[in-house]
């Protein structure tokens, strides 16, 4: 790979992590960008003339050319890597979930963590406090649908880690910080310590966890 | 492609509409279920059993295999096919046009259609009908997203067709239906009509477009 790459990101952001996570499986070095979205930094001239127009973060920096979109930055990493099946379905199969992590989970247990522990209760909008039940509910669903896929096997597509497992693990792992009792899900429990038991699995970093930890 | 290919779905959904454009341009032929999601079909115990325990559909089934999640439908059937860039950055660019599809497109235009024109403004819930500017808004800075990004190119990404223009296509070339005024975005118009004037372009066949039409 002789094109330099810079992750531009937030490192309290499990889509950062993802990023992060998947180069320490391949084997690539990362430049790091910290921008810090409570401060706006995504959002000013120079980032949206730059990086991204839209003002989001993780992008993947590739040479000249720039990568939106945690999932898709996973991907470009991990291309010709044992981490995208080389099998027509189970490489579909993987995407499947990657696409039901945006979908179903990311918007549930992301945003949960996010408004309750970034934001901060007493600072959301009363429409946004409407709407922590349902995200409450389709969060625990989205739990049990992993658990009950989990029962069967080790990873979510064939039978070794695979970057479906990374871009679920960012946010699964943290789930504690959006109140998920993750005891609810024992296979999942399971799954996320044979993630973090893989050599190459590097630490979150978040400034987030590092403080509940603390 | 030699294991047969069944898509369960509703005709009427536009995540369904996706899979049968990709098989339409690169010519391969589907066994269609058809399901009313409206009347409880996708929730019986066969169902569940059978096709997926999530009671969602489009599901593609290969073979004796199952596969969730519309784009990653699209990504199995366009493999090998001209629909899915070589190039590897490319190749993940396009994956981007479809994560962000599902988080920031999706939601909103295609959950605005379903709510206006399928159940129907006086059957939504409060917490509906208190999401629905919110959508509106995010809807339409979607479609200033993809409008500006068609400024300067015919295609998504690259020079030719992909599955990220059919994944995108599917909700927005219908987005009236959802009360989005697409003559404020000409750029996107002129990308539909380059969309429906490709020959192997088939139509939706949703029964809600035929009914609007008449």
């Amino acid at each position: 790979m002789s094109d330099r790459l810079i992750l531009h990101e937030y490192a309290a952001s499990g889509n950062c992590y993802k990023v992060r996570l998947t180069a320490a499986h391949v084997g690539v070095a990362l430049e790091r960008r910290e921008y810090d979205i409570m401060k706006g930094e995504t959002r000013t001239p120079e980032f949206l003339a730059e990086v991204d127009a839209n003002g989001r973060i993780p992008v993947l920096q590739v040479g000249e050319r720039f990568l939106p979109e945690s999932n898709a930055a996973c991907f470009y990493l991990a291309t010709d890597s044992s981490l995208i099946p080389s099998d027509r379905f189970d490489r579909a199969d993987m995407l499947r979930w990657m696409f039901w992590e945006q979908y179903l989970h990311e918007p549930n247990i992301a945003t949960l963590r996010f408004w309750l522990r970034s934001v901060g209760l007493e600072q959301l909008t009363g429409l946004q406090r409407d709407q922590i039940a349902g995200k409450r509910l389709a969060g625990q669903a989205a739990l049990e649908v992993m658990d009950r896929h989990l029962a069967r096997r080790n990873w979510f597509v064939g039978d070794h880690m695979t970057i479906a497992d990374i871009c679920l693990f960012a946010y699964t792992h943290v789930a504690d910080e959006a109140d998920f009792d993750l005891r609810l899900y024992p296979e999942v429990i399971r799954w996320i310590e044979r993630i973090m038991s893989e050599p190459r699995t590097i630490p979150f970093e978040s400034e987030l966890v590092l403080a509940l930890d603390a």
